[in-house]
C-alpha cells in the first residue's frame, strides 16, 4: 500500500496546485496526518498563544488522482482513520460559542485507550473523522486556507467525515490534488469551544473518479443518509444553501416539482450543524436514503 | 384511561392558566390533539390564505398536574403518538428557509397507510411527533402564543419529542397547565418550509412531578441523550443559550470546573436544529447519557 507521508503539508487550498504523488482510481492508500497544531502543543503546561501560527491546520498532499478533470466528482472512501495515543483539546479566552464567559486558557492532554478517549476518569468511546479534507479551489473563488471551509471541502469539521463514510468533492483542478489532516479522535456538533480532541493520525483511503457530473457543494454518504456540505458566513447562509442543493437533487432525484421538493424537503431533510467556531460556519442537509438512495442521486445530477 | 377531549383549546400560554381536568402523578391518559390548521385544510384546491389565522396552532388542555408547584419539574413520558389517517403539508410564497424562491402555494393531503407516509407513491416511514407541549409560562415572561417556543415549551417543533421520549418542563404556576397540539406525522429537523406532516392525533402520555428542580431550559431524554431544548430570537441565540445550560449540567453532574466542562462540551456536546422558521428559532444541545445519565443530571440540579 502506498504512503503518503506526512513531509509534505500544505496551507491553502489553490485553483493551482502540484501533487506530491499521484494515486490511480480504485487504490487503497495510506495518508500520515498531523494534528491541527502541527505537533507544537504536547504538553499541558502550553499555552496556545505561545505557538507558531503560521503552522496550525496542515493538510498532507497535495495527492493526485489519475484521470480526475475539472467538470468531474472525487469519490473519497474513508476506509480507517487509525489515531495516535495522545490527543489535544484547548479552550481560550473569547474563543467559541461562550467565548464573552471564557476567561482562562486550559489545555488537556487526552490518553486514548482501547477505543475510548479518557477525560478525568470518564471513558468516552472515540469518533475519529477528519476536519480537513479538500481538493484545488475553482478560480473564481480563488485561495481558502486550510482554517476555512467552502465549496472545495477544507476545514468542513463535519463528524460524518469518517469511518465507513463516502465524501464526494467537485473537481476543479488536474488530478484533483487532494489533500487533508486536523484528526479529531472525538468532535461534538458544533465544535462550541473551537477544538475537538485534536490528533494525528493515519487515514486509508480509496479514491475514484465520477466523469462529467457537477456538484457544487461537497456530499457526504454515511449508512443512512447522503447528506450536503454547505458553509456560509452565518449559519443560516450555510442553511440555505445546503437547503438549495438539496431540493435540486430532490427535483432531479425524484422527477418533482420545486414546490414538491420544497415540502418534500421540509418533511424529511434534516439538518445537520457540523461547526459555528470557523471562520466560515458549516451545516449539512441529509437526504435519507429511504427517499432516494444515493446512487440515483448521482446519476440524476 | 382518562380522556382530554380536544373540546377544549388554548392559543396561548400564559403566567395564570386554569386545568379543565386534573391528572394524578403516575396516571396513564389520552389526549386528543388538533392538527395545525384546526382542520380548517382538508382539501388540495384549499390554499393557507383562505382560513381563519386566529384558529391555528390549538394546543389542547389546559392539563392540571396533582402536586405540581411552581419550582418544581414537570416529567412528561410519551407513551405514543396515533397520527390520524390524512396529514396536510403546504408551501407558501416567501415562507421558509428559501422564501425568497418560493412563488406558489401548494397544498398537499397525504395519507398515512401502514405507518408510512405516501408522497406521491414514495412511501416514507412516519416519526410521529409533537410540534406544541408547554406549560403556563413564569410572570417575567409573560403571555406567549402558542406558535412560538420558549423556557415553557411551546412550539419548539422539535422532532425528539416523540414516542419513547420524556420530556422535562419548569413549573411555573400551581398545577403546571399543560397543554399540546401540533403533531407531525413527519418533519426533518429545520420544518425548512414552515409546514410538517400537520396532523391530528391521539397522544398517551404519563406525568410524574420531580419536586424542588429547576430547570431553565425544557429538557428531552432520548434513549442516547438528555438535551437541552433552547431557543432564541436567531439560531446563534439559541446555540449559545442551550450550550449554556448544557455546559452547566456537566459541571454540577460531573463536579468538574467551567473551563473542563466547555471543553467536554466541544468533545460530546451535539448541537441539533429543532426548527429554523418559527417566531423564536429552536435548537437542542444533547448530552450523551454514556457520558452523564440522565438520573445523574437530575439528582445534580
Amino acid at each position: 500500500m502506498k504512503i503518503i507521508d506526512g513531509s509534505n503539508v500544505i496551507y491553502s487550498f489553490k485553483p493551482e496546485m502540484n501533487s506530491v504523488e499521484w494515486i490511480k482510481p480504485g487504490e487503497i492508500f495510506k495518508v500520515v496526518t498531523h494534528d491541527c497544531f502541527h505537533g507544537q502543543i504536547y504538553n499541558e503546561s502550553q499555552v496556545m498563544n505561545e505557538i507558531d501560527y503560521s503552522r496550525l491546520n496542515p493538510a498532507t498532499g497535495p495527492i493526485g488522482v489519475e484521470g480526475a478533470e475539472p467538470g468531474d466528482i472525487l469519490k473519497v472512501k474513508i476506509i480507517s482513520i487509525l489515531p495516535a495515543a495522545k490527543g489535544v483539546t484547548i479552550t481560550l479566552p473569547k474563543e467559541g460559542v461562550l467565548g464573552h464567559k471564557a476567561t482562562k486558557s486550559l489545555t488537556m492532554i487526552l490518553n486514548i485507550e482501547n477505543g475510548n478517549c479518557n477525560f478525568k476518569g470518564i471513558k468516552i468511546p472515540i469518533k475519529p473523522m477528519i476536519g480537513v479534507i479538500g481538493v484545488a479551489t475553482n478560480k473564481q473563488d480563488g485561495e481558502y486556507d486550510t482554517a476555512t471551509p467552502w465549496k472545495h471541502g477544507g476545514n468542513m469539521d463535519t463528524t460524518d467525515i469518517c469511518e465507513g463514510s463516502t465524501l464526494y468533492l467537485p473537481v476543479n483542478h488536474h488530478g484533483a490534488q487532494l489533500a487533508l489532516g486536523d484528526c479529531h479522535a472525538l468532535m461534538g456538533d458544533g465544535e462550541i469551544c473551537f477544538t475537538g480532541c485534536e490528533i494525528a493520525a493515519e487515514v486509508i483511503l480509496q479514491v475514484e473518479v465520477i466523469k462529467n457530473k457537477n456538484i457544487t457543494w461537497p456530499l457526504i454518504e454515511t449508512k443512512d443518509y447522503t447528506a450536503v456540505i454547505a458553509s456560509g458566513e452565518t449559519i443560516d447562509d450555510a442553511i440555505e444553501a445546503a437547503t438549495e442543493q438539496a431540493v435540486d437533487h430532490l427535483i432531479k432525484g425524484l422527477d418533482i416539482s420545486w414546490e414538491e421538493a420544497y415540502i418534500l424537503a421540509s418533511l424529511i431533510l434534516d439538518i445537520k450543524i457540523s461547526q459555528v467556531v470557523d471562520p466560515k460556519k458549516t451545516v449539512r442537509g441529509a437526504i435519507p436514503k429511504n427517499v432516494l438512495p444515493t446512487e440515483q442521486l448521482l446519476c440524476s445530477i
